[in-house]
């Protein structure tokens, strides 16, 4: 089996199942006050220490949550009511178009259900949001006194375009709005700095850097409110309340710190490998098309992502499947679902481009052979596809 | 060590440890559409029709969440928006007042942002909800048509009083009102049966039973809708997106599982090593009090809950940890902050004796010797923190 598609989920790295292992020797809820319970804290509040050094924040900034949507989730929300209770003006949410579902998705609801008023900001065709464009929506409508929240992602899950985070951070600053940032792509892939970066919420993800699904955590800037998601236990200073998980915060702790550890050269090797199956895929198949950024600091060392004109992206995935090629046509929250990318078509692309595409993602486990193997396949699966695609009436090129 | 906190968080089981390291043999995200993605859907898929055969209910009602206070607030807050939504009458939320926090935070949410009206249903002294105190506030204001959601736990987490939770439920309906009840203490201990009990929604959670931090379940009722609470990839049928934990569920079914299979004989023993705790402690420390329903159906059989007057609860906590047996003053989510149980207060203690209260829970590794350790205790215990009682001026006896 070829695995790539790491940025839907990567296998645990050992170190991180070794830890989750050892914190199940002890028996206590973190929450309890006995010398079980404060062993169990002790695991989390060691966890929160080493995942802070990783992600360059202060410890008591970091909310550990279940997972990367309900951190957007609680971002979105829980910004956008606690602001709009302190000044009942704040009703604009802006947030890129380009935003996983996690993000967008609480954004109409927000707008649906709860009085606010929605503003996507458009990307180039590389998935870009220009610091021009922000500010053009920051000074829109009565100006930024009635913005509550903007949101842009650190990079994208679909093709990798990398965001310049800290530059639309300070524009928001300077306009008194706080910024929030899903950077659970970017996690393990680039350096993130919380406070270097100057956002002010940060959601990241276990699973997506070697650690167990079910965790989760909320960077958020100390002195900002949000309203909780969850209420009960009070845990995490009352921001999110739920029995403390004291094994998956030693696993996810470890995997960062293993991706960490190893970050510059593992960056290095998968750009290089990405670069091999950019190169060799677009020798094997002239018509294929890579979308988003060039490789570079641009885009996320790990992602590969390419149209096939007059291909369906489901046959694609599903002919490669046979071979034993695991990859995506997108994010994998989505697929399942027969429907063009949000974010190819907001970078203007066609429908047809947007249905015919393949992300290939790359991570910790990956070799050359699993590049060598989609190279080997691609030619006589996109032969297929474009036949069936012909068949189906699908533009061909 | 002497653990006899199992109610607020009990040992992973083997068989649960086993299923989710098994489970780590595959990688892929189960909403991908390769075969790896496949392989994890069906691990979910086969642990939720698993837990549906324990529960008594349909796989397709059982909804996966983060965990207990998750379930709870989807459950109160999704179910208040929906009926909300579809009718703008419905604006009172009746509970219990001896919920746990993860119920009534959420409904004092509602009451406090969404312009909801909070009624909390009194108990007799043993912390029972009579169902002519449910009726009465059914039909109490402008009638049932006015009423979003009925919340009353199937058994309570401090004093382990069992609801007559079917009865409730009937009334309910009868008033047109769906019944959500927050089973997490009960699983395992009792048999739940969710259709049988005629309820409309109903909490669990894993690491109650021996299964992992950080997975619950929500069942609902076919038919009845609530509005999500977090919003992004739509799994869950669209109720709780996020990405589906395999690993988790997989250890959730194990744990369930073997749960259920030992389940009578298992509370048979638990009752019996908790009637001999009782009996003995009473007998050696003649002013303790036990308080809740007496030992039978009405209580948990791994709960007993005594009063001490003239002590502090924390400091009889801590002079019994030192001597390596573990058990709590109440909810361990709301341990830590010294203020009376808001449980026993419902019941009509009077504030000493909320103070001066222990509970000690029994689980799976449970057995005679950590009886007879507390039972060694007890005394010299409760006459130490009776006398810190007295210095601290506190009513002795």
């Amino acid at each position: 089996m070829n695995y790539l598609d790491h940025a839907a989920t990567t296998p645990m790295r050992p170190e991180a199942l070794a830890a989750f292992m050892a914190a199940h020797a002890v028996a206590g809820n973190p929450s309890s006050l006995h010398a079980g319970g404060r062993q169990a804290r002790r695991a989390v509040e060691e966890s929160r220490e080493a995942l802070a050094g990783v992600l360059g924040c202060r410890p008591s900034e970091l909310i550990f949550t279940g997972g990367g949507t309900e951190s957007d989730n609680l971002a979105l929300k829980g910004l956008y009511w606690a602001r709009r209770a302190a000044d009942p003006r704040r009703r604009r949410v802006l947030v890129s178009a380009v935003e996983h579902h996690a993000v967008l998705d609480p954004a109409h609801w927000l707008e649906q259900s709860q009085d606010a008023v929605l503003e996507l900001l458009p990307v180039d065709e590389t998935g870009l949001v220009s610091p021009r464009t922000l500010a053009a929506a920051l000074c829109a409508g009565d100006g930024p006194d009635d913005v509550a929240v903007v949101s842009v992602m650190w990079a994208n899950n679909e093709v990798g375009t990398v965001q310049p985070v800290a530059e639309l951070a300070e524009l928001s600053h300077a306009h008194g709005v706080p910024f929030h940032t899903d950077a659970v792509q970017a996690f393990g892939q680039v350096p993130l700095g919380f406070t270097d970066s100057g956002v002010d919420a940060m959601t990241v993800t276990a699973h997506k850097i070697g650690g167990p699904v079910g965790i989760g955590a909320l960077l958020l800037r100390r002195g900002l409110t949000v309203t909780p998601l969850t209420h009960g236990g009070g845990q995490e200073r009352d921001v999110r309340s739920g029995t403390l998980d004291a094994a998956g915060a030693a696993a996810f702790a470890a995997a960062a710190q293993a991706a960490a550890s190893g970050l510059p050269a593992e960056a290095a090797r998968l750009a290089s490998l990405r670069d091999e199956l950019v190169r060799q895929v677009l020798a094997a198949v002239p018509t294929a098309v890579l979308n988003g950024a060039p490789p570079g600091p641009g885009r996320l060392p790990g992602n590969a992502h390419l149209s096939f004109p007059g291909c369906e992206g489901d046959s694609l995935l599903m002919l490669l499947d046979a071979r034993g090629i695991e990859c995506s046509t997108g994010s994998a929250c989505t697929s399942g679902v027969a429907r063009p990318s949000h974010v190819l078509l907001a970078m203007g692309a066609g429908e047809p481009s947007a249905r015919g595409s393949l992300r290939f993602s790359l991570g910790h486990t990956s070799t050359a052979a699993d590049v060598e193997a989609v190279v080997a396949a691609i030619a006589p699966v996109v032969d297929r596809a474009s036949r069936a695609g012909e068949l189906a009436g699908l533009g061909g090129t």
